[in-house]
């Protein structure tokens, strides 16, 4: 079901409406009519009659025409019934400002659960509760009781009211840009952040998505939604609640994996989202992105009217990985026509007071630099907006057409322009032209790289997502049935560990080459296979309630004679009885010794936002140690496998390293894959590791594996 | 010499005086009239006889009276000759407005070095070329034209004029904070950074330091000055020029090392700097500190009135490292005593809309707080300031009462705080009540944040710097002399490089355990020095002429009979012949084979800003693959070295992993700390390297030293 008829409601009930000033159910119908709602509102009142002149009516059933919204102003004990009304009223979805639910504590809780099960029943959906409430600002429904926010294409989605005022204020302040949308997703009960994402996707008005989020329900359908809905548009996300006590400064107690926020942080990257750390560059690079076309090839170029700002600006690019490439000899030669000989013309540009008499220089370098092919964006710097100011008032006019100039520019090529000027906060007209036509201009030189940096990432994005995989779980099933007989024994058996022969089993099934280990029940079976193998062998103790088996004296290596594994048979049996005498214990797994390669590392877990992820690295040291390893959300596309090999720090060490010949990385992705294809298939599988796996020049032998389901 | 007389000069001539109004040297004398420059002026001038009333001097020798300080205005061309009339005067510095220098060409940097020659030989201090000027904004003594530079007691030296112009427009516009001093270093060709800082030191109305730095000439003595400088006051610095396009745009040729801005960055801190990376933090920073007591224990107090304000500042705590400690029970029971039961009381503190109706609660809330002995600083975000405006005007008068109590609260309890508020743009009087009672307020979250961290960092310096290592190479002299006479004999030799057992022998006069190593001329007398070690040695090529032993084919281990060191010793010079048939070969050095142990590697470099460095790292793939290595700028204390060790990723390894005992640390730390001996005692050694240096449960061997003069 989508969310269209609350979003684009042409009927508001007022529930808990009032006469009291100081009560929301007063304000939020004074705002409604102050700011002019498109649509109709309906206070529901128990003791009034009119309210602002408008008719109120006892209960919401009193009305009779359709009501698309309710704004549920009254108290948290109130909700049951009220929504029960509702639902009989058939509204599409109520808003709940009230507190004291799941925020608050376990009866809290306990009241939500019951709230958001009545409202499912009834086909309500719902915003928060514990929200500031929401704002289509198109059709001016302000359910939020802030006044004055500014009309624009960029939609707002936050889990802070105060975060929410932030931005809202800054773009009043500092900007032609506005919002289409306001929502406080509150306590996100019921609708959730990917159905808003699939909403604005298609919302005309909306040009850019801004969200900022502490947690989310519903991490990975986020994901999901995010992938289809940043190629038609940007969004732009920060999280916070990184560090442990941003956890406890937003009340989280989810069970989020250590780690996840890089993850998460990948993850976001895959979607396309712009991932923001800095709350002062939420907005614009919002507004940037809303407003200008973004860049497509990584290149662009720096113009500044001083040396500082040039280098700061490089350094930040570089930061960023964006590229300020030397520009042709062509360009030079061009820029050295308009400016004075001292001038800096490789890229950063200085114009070295070439534009103290004639800003308009700026305008024609900037002609210059973006009309090479070769450069994608432009990045000015400096005073731009002040010369008038600085120089001689006359200076003005010449800045006001260098705007009109460059505004066209930008339209005219398509590239996007973006300017720091230290006189922004004189508001000079030049500047607020320049925001006419789109350039949106930053006091500070560090946003200002930001956003154009945004801008790049962007393009490069979009230039790609052809090859990223969706978030979207969709498995091969043809070893699925087999796979299935082997878990479902396990759990009949109430286990909830597959053993290690199982566990083999699953991965020989999905195509990975695993060794004929075999389970011997005596030492003399024992003996047996291993003359059948005929080489060195491995003894390892089979026992669902021994998972680490090193540490239960289970496991003896390169056995060679009879008498050796006749031993260590008996030697295993002992020490695991040892370990753990309640030890249901099926006997020793005998396979074939290993040569020796490079062991790696794969494993994957379940995480409480974004569910499935794998991660891998390079056994020993690598991980144990430098805890050198790569995370991705699942599935995982062979291209996303490939990327994740090279990402560790000691990558090059696959490549081999001291005279050592190179390992076979095909094989890893492979193993990467396959294994993303089995958490695909087996919902029920919640953690696996394969440690280690000794992976050769060619080929790789899986010398362990563990299933937890 | 110190500057005294030149940053506090009386007396003043302007050199280039002129009548035209659009030149510098009219435009000198009027500011500095404008202005009310306490001392005298005196034009020098060809042409003119008064200039707005002021009598001129055709010649600077022509006045009577002492000068203190010339202004050049003039061009580059005349330079050589007004300095040599400045010298004659007496002045005791002039400041070059000229470019056209070494920033220019390879002319302009003869250029230079001859106007530096003249003024080094007449006396005369030059601030410049290539320089905006400088302004002692106390005594009025304005030589760059920039008019409105607010009085106040931040000192600031930058590299960019640009620069200069965004931190003194900001500080008018936001703080209500000035500067005591500016200059403009120009190509900092005589007065360097460091000189600057021993002044501003000793300067009663200089009360924080602030640099803006592309690349200095003298890095070393900057890190002893600052050293100094730094328990007195703090010193806050942006480094830009840090990536190659960054270098590009500030025009930096310095060969400085790879990774020197990791280097320079420890460096930076060991000295107690205030390291600044965005831009937009710079001058906030420097008021922070120029303002308030730096926080003692590392641990702060976060207190809003909303949650994702709190969230995001705890985060950035976290990233910071500065500690936000649950508060005691104690704490907590007071602050619920004053806020709603639905308040955050953990830290950070939510007021959870507590202070609504009354904004006391901030002053009453911050009084709990920095008297609880745990907490050393406070950080306020939200809307503070904005009540009256966003709830009912009479709030502000609330508000105003609150900031006078927080004001007093600071200065009775000696703990700061800094405030971040959204209605910080509106300028309301109570927030400039706070900033009168210096508690800085920010618009930007980020801001705050990093200065309240910038307090905990600096207090944190200054409980600790007495455990830091000065910069000041101060060597030891006992093994000197024999050592010296090494390295004459290589000089004297033409050789820039010492043989491996001359490099084994300087390390043995400090105090190193080395192996007995001999050289060997002949086969036979390898076998009788191998016949006498008695265990299995090892050959290696002893060759001025060969640098990388191994890629000779010059080393043979483990060799054990005679026959086998007989074909080695004979391999070993075939090898190096045919690898370079002009080596001189002295014959093979003939040593016991190592133990087996773990690898490390020590190495010493020049950079040129900083002089020399060391690098620690495990050998092998950590430090060629993973490039796991610390750095220090020598000299290195006991301490720093360990810290060194600490540093690297891979350190836990050096504790034993898998099974292997720990190594011996203790000896790695005096190997450092002697290698830093080392390097103080002989300048002209250029390049250490020991590599691999195999170190025991106890103890080491060195298996290798290079030694490069």
């Amino acid at each position: 079901m989508n969310i269209d008829r609350i979003m684009r409601a042409k009927s508001v009930a007022v529930i808990g409406a009032s006469k009291d000033e100081t009560k929301r159910g007063f304000q939020a119908i004074k705002i409604l009519k102050q700011e002019k709602f498109e649509g109709k509102i309906y206070p529901i009142s128990l003791r009034e009659e009119k309210i602002l002149g408008l008719t109120c009516y006892k209960n919401i059933n009193d009305v009779a025409e359709d009501i698309d919204l309710a704004l549920i102003t009254t108290p948290a004990k109130t909700m049951k019934s009220v929504l029960m009304d509702c639902g009989k009223k058939g509204v599409a979805g109520a808003v709940i400002i009230a507190g004291g639910f799941g925020e608050q504590d376990q009866d809290g809780k306990l009241l939500e659960d019951q709230v958001v099960s009545i409202a499912k029943q009834h086909g309500v959906r719902l915003i928060g509760p514990n929200t500031s409430g929401m704002i289509n600002v198109h059709t001016n429904m302000n359910l939020v009781g802030l006044k004055d926010v500014p009309k624009g294409n960029i939609a707002l989605i936050t889990q802070s009211g105060n975060i929410a005022l932030h931005l809202i204020t800054e773009a009043r302040l500092k900007s032609q840009k506005g919002f289409s949308f306001y929502v406080g997703v509150g306590n996100e009960t019921d609708i959730k952040f990917h159905e808003y994402l699939e909403f604005l996707e298609n919302d005309d008005h909306t040009k850019a998505i801004l969200l900022y989020v502490e947690g989310m329900k519903e991490g990975r359908k986020f994901l999901q939604q995010a992938y289809r809905t940043t190629r038609k548009k940007p969004v732009i996300l920060l999280k916070s609640g990184r560090s442990a006590t941003g956890k406890r400064a937003a009340g989280s107690h989810t069970g989020a994996l250590a780690g996840i926020s890089e993850v998460s942080r990948t993850a976001f990257r895959r979607s396309g989202i712009i991932d923001i750390e800095n709350a002062d560059e939420l907005f614009p690079v919002a507004e940037t992105l809303s407003s200008l076309p973004p860049i497509k090839n990584n290149k662009v170029a720096i113009l500044t009217d001083g040396g500082g700002h040039a280098t700061i600006a490089a350094d930040l690019m570089a930061d960023y990985g964006v590229d300020v490439p030397v520009l042709r000899e062509k360009t030079q030669a061009l820029l050295k026509e308009v400016l004075p000989p001292n001038a800096s013309v490789q890229n950063p540009v200085d114009v070295a007071g070439g534009t103290d008499a004639d800003p308009e220089i700026f305008a024609k370098c900037a002609k210059i630099l973006l009309n090479d092919g070769q450069i994608g964006g432009l990045l000015i710097a400096g005073l731009f907006g002040g010369y008038g100011l600085r120089f001689a008032e006359k200076l003005t006019f010449i800045e006001e057409d260098a705007a009109h100039q460059m505004g066209k520019l930008v339209k005219k090529t398509g590239k996007p322009i973006v300017l720091q000027s230290l006189y922004n906060f004189a508001r000079p007209h030049s500047l607020d032209l320049l925001r006419y036509y789109d350039i949106p201009v930053y006091d500070s030189l560090d946003i200002a790289c930001k956003c154009i940096a945004a801008l790049s990432h962007y393009g490069s994005y979009l230039r790609t997502y052809h090859k990223k995989t969706s978030f979207i779980m969709n498995w091969r099933v043809k070893a699925k049935k087999e796979g299935e007989l082997i878990i479902q024994r396990a759990l009949s058996q109430g286990r909830n560990v597959l053993l290690e022969n199982e566990a083999k089993a699953i991965l020989h099934l999905h195509g990975v080459p695993v060794t004929s280990d075999r389970i011997a029940t005596t030492a003399d079976e024992a003996c047996a296979i291993a003359k059948e193998i005929g080489e060195e062998v491995v003894l390892k103790i089979v026992s669902p309630d021994i998972l680490h088996k090193t540490d239960a004296g289970g496991v003896k290596l390169k056995l060679k004679t009879e008498a050796e594994v006749k031993d260590a048979f008996n030697e295993i049996i002992d020490n695991a009885k040892r370990f753990d005498e309640k030890a249901e214990i099926k006997g020793c797994l005998v396979s074939r010794m290993m040569e020796e390669g490079m062991e790696i590392i794969i494993g994957t877990k379940i995480d409480d936002q974004f569910g499935p992820v794998i991660m891998f690295g390079i056994g020993g040291i690598m991980v144990e140690i430098l805890k050198d390893v790569s995370f991705r959300v699942l599935p995982l596309s062979r291209s996303a496998a490939g990327k994740m090999i090279k990402e560790i720090k000691s990558a090059p060490i696959l490549d081999g390293v001291r005279g050592k010949p190179p390992v076979d990385k095909k094989a890893i992705i492979d193993l990467l894959v396959t294994v993303s294809e089995i958490i695909e298939a087996y919902p029920q599988i919640h953690e696996m590791d394969l440690n280690p796996v000794i992976v050769h020049e060619e080929g790789m032998d899986i010398v362990d594996a563990r299933i937890i389901l």
